[in-house]
């Protein structure tokens, strides 16, 4: 089977670029991937775009032919929309198109524009990713959803708030140094626990930002690299996909994520990479809870244990399994369509040795993403491998 | 390569189903696809479901999951979306994920609920097509946009909006025996002269209507349909992709359609067949001049020439190259995201000779799908063949 290399990526800073449309912030990520690829537009074979409010944001469908325009691309051009994971389904379908010999070079890559919307506005689209007929017609938001989430795992295990405020403070500390993150500032569990209540037992620090930013990835087959002598250090080792019911009220448990265990199971098969092989994580924390769910789900915690991972160190800079290193959707910022593309930029870099973090993980060479969408309907694991 | 099959087919009638929602027109097409392929949804690997406007008609977005589970399937569930061609480039990710072995069963499916929106509302939704920034924003509609090329055509080449007119009273004709259509009357060219100007030259029966409906398939490797000894009549002998710029200003020419011609080219080349070898297509004919710049940008008619296509019989059901003769989107009907799906499913029932016009094209053994997104920005172009 075709090997699937990571030969360029770009992403903008992440945070207020409301003065800039997506296919603005598109174009300057997918130049960057392809300066980074040392390719041109013309190389590209085919092009998918991730992006998930844009109908209500933007006024926007039909992004990817504008996309593919953005970046001087001519080439097929695909959206892929999985809500919040729309990047890294997008990612998935790249991968796909190589393997199947559709493609020898695309450009992936998600773009989002949500801070120039009011908060009901910016909450009415993110209500989109719910099942309108059974959540969000009787009033569930995001962040309530998430809340019920959270309040079953503190209820059924042995955790409480401040093990939820040890994930945002671990992860804002992350983005210090991360440039291109929309939080830079360390905060501490009270600032946490003291923060304005969104929706019990989640306050304002629990919960990720609305951001605007774009990120893209120009992946190749290995054949592309050794004919045109690609620097391509790193490979997508296995990715794996799996999805569940979209409302929470059709799953057996509110505080597992069958969706994440079954897309990781998939991603580790194919890479025959392990769990315990993994040597850092970007995972989707769009709320505190759900990085610790996400962490359960992927094998770095037991059931039930995750919850304390982040306060006793153990997902820390310094710790095993360092977990969004990057700074996380919480502190690095969650333009929605952009996210899972951006967490394998990250990744890519951290791997490589220029990330501002990356002295936090010398000699790393498996790396792991995780994107999900919804409350965990859809999810996404990349397995990243450093090849050279 | 892998070969793909086609092994179940199904859709609802088009037209007005205003009191059911997406997801129950969609568990109807995939519980007959699956019938029809004498499969189960454990079976299935994968599924790719495509829609449009879901985001606006029903205030859903994040699709694909919710229609797993309205089909009964647990698998990966990504919604792709190309305006128009979303159906066709749905239908191209489902053979991709079979050709790179990523899937051996894949149900691929789109639905779309439009006529209980108000006019404003369903103009406003299907806006989302066009380019926001320099089209919709100026008030350009996509009625209007196509009677733009309508106009350049009939400038530029020897036609009249008689031409235009055999074109509606063709697939009018081919819709009367076709018992899912939406619109089963035939009309005559004064019909179409006489009726409202909706954006001049095009006028109401120039015009596709607004439909609710629903349409899936199931595909299969060679390798499955062997094992699992399944029907398996046609393949999917070669799909290609393209994109142009979104928005018409920024295009060479108002009336040629080169994302059409390098689909087709793409398709063409990974069948080995040619124009000539096609018995019968089904054709984006959102409006009358639709139908005429895809059979020039398909082959069958040279640029300039496809005008007088149904007016002179070329394309109507006793012609050498019967277009349409599922009504086509203009008396069949149109929900945006199911018809590039719906277009396939026609097409299997033509050629394996259980569609009620079957009669007109028998022994055939090639038919061509051609599903435009925009004003074609995006255009898949697929080519079955009959292999048993």
């Amino acid at each position: 089977m075709t090997d699937v290399r990571i030969v360029g990526a770009g992403m903008t800073s992440f945070g207020d670029h409301a003065d800039r449309t997506g296919r603005s912030l598109f174009s300057d990520v997918a130049r960057r991937a392809l300066e980074d690829a040392s390719l041109s537009s013309d190389a590209v074979d085919e092009l998918f775009f991730s992006s998930f409010a844009g109908e209500l944001s933007e006024s926007q469908s039909h992004q990817a032919p504008l996309m593919a325009s953005a970046a001087g691309v001519s080439a097929p051009a695909t959206r892929v929309e999985a809500a919040c994971a729309s990047g890294g389904a997008a990612v998935r379908q790249a991968v796909t198109s190589i393997r199947a010999g559709v493609a020898d070079v695309v450009l992936v890559g998600g773009a989002e524009k949500l801070t120039h919307l009011s908060t009901p506005d910016a909450t009415d689209a993110l209500s989109l990713a719910a099942d309108e007929r059974w959540e969000t017609r009787i009033g569930t938001t995001f962040p309530g959803a998430y809340a019920l989430m959270a309040r079953a795992y503190l209820e059924r295990f042995d955790a409480d708030r401040e093990d939820l405020a040890h994930v945002a403070v671990k992860n804002h500390a992350n983005a210090v140094d991360n440039e291109l993150a929309q939080y830079r500032n360390e905060i501490d569990v009270e600032d946490v626990l003291e923060a304005p209540i969104v929706s019990e037992p989640l306050g304002l620090y629990d919960s990720c930002p609305l951001t605007d930013g774009a990120a893209a990835l120009v992946l190749a087959s290995d054949d592309v690299v050794r004919s045109r002598d690609l620097s391509a250090p790193v490979e997508i080792a296995g990715i794996g996909q799996a999805s569940d019911r979209l409302s929470l009220q059709e799953r057996e448990s509110l505080c597992e994520t069958p969706a994440t265990e079954t897309a990781a199971r998939r991603a580790y098969a194919a890479s025959g990479i392990e769990p315990t092989d993994v040597d850092l994580a970007e995972v989707h924390d769009c709320f505190t809870i759900a990085e610790i769910l996400a962490i359960e789900g992927l094998g770095f915690a037991e059931i039930g244990e995750g919850g304390r991972a982040a306060r006793d160190g153990t997902t820390t800079a310094t710790g095993t399994i360092p977990v969004n290193l990057s700074g996380g959707l919480k502190a690095k910022g969650h333009p929605v369509g952009a996210t899972g593309v951006a967490q394998v930029v990250e990744l890519v870099k951290l791997l490589t040795g220029v990330h501002a973090n990356a002295d936090a993980v010398p000699d790393s060479s498996v790396g792991l993403a995780h994107n999900a969408g919804g409350t965990v309907a859809s999810a996404v694991v990349s397995v990243l491998e450093v090849v050279e």
